[in-house]
């Protein structure tokens, strides 16, 4: 996988969490994911499909998207439910979608798919390809949160 | 969403579970999503986009695919490990595969994304859509699964 293509989902997730919910967010280096799995509490998963074939997920522990969905709503929540879920699938869309716009201009143009959203303590996700899974770390104050893309070329 | 693009998915998971692993499976009545979420503790999930985009989710409770895929490796698993994700992986992947060619005869062409597995006890899928989603469930000697089905028309 081309590592130029890694840049759009990083600018758009800080862009994205940034712009809904006032977090600030700092990103870690992207490395390449081999038996390490992505692990969370809530996670966004859409499929990609283009001149290519990709997955994008992302996924969050509980104490770094409660924080970041009671700025979005201006509420407290202290526990992951509905609209926690349905914050999680706006925000992976609209990573998903702002990362696209940039990955057009690059001349790679992606379609997505329907996203799911995962709730469940401590799950893992693991993309099944023999390509390239790029992981991405992303800071906050209130904990961390992980992307994790592949594309088959 | 057109209940006839649900068979081709009843019946690739029937034939791809039986002539994998021998496991005889039965369907239950497909039944409109509404507030029951999908719970699984291993799940497989697969974006699909063409003339229409969509998603399908595979879940199964650890007490029905640990059975399945012992008889499809000849040996006996007796816990969720590697190698049983990368088995759900490659049944999701020949289900959605089987499915779109038979959605294909009937006019309906769908490309697939990279799959992504979840494991963890006790998850929930949630397809994020304003459309309908078809949950239809299945039944083993060992306990049951589920699949859903979105498209966005």
């Amino acid at each position: 996988m081309d590592v130029r293509y890694i840049n759009p989902f990083i600018e758009s997730t800080i862009h994205v969490i940034k712009t809904m919910s006032s977090v600030d967010v700092k990103f870690g280096k992207p490395y390449l994911k081999k038996d390490e799995v992505a692990k969370g509490d809530v996670s966004g998963i859409i499929g990609l499909i283009g001149d290519v074939k990709g997955s994008i997920s992302v996924s969050f522990g509980e104490e770094c998207i409660l924080p970041i969905v009671s700025k979005m709503f201006g509420e407290n929540f202290s526990e992951l439910n509905d609209e926690v879920k349905d914050a999680v699938g706006e925000i992976s869309n609209m990573i998903s979608g702002q990362a696209r716009q940039k990955l057009e201009l690059m001349g790679r143009n992606l379609r997505a798919a329907i996203p799911i959203v995962i709730m469940g303590k401590n799950h893992t996700i693991s993309h099944i390809t023999k390509d390239k899974i790029i992981a991405i770390p992303f800071m906050t104050d209130n904990g961390d949160f992980t992307i994790e893309v592949s594309f088959e070329e």
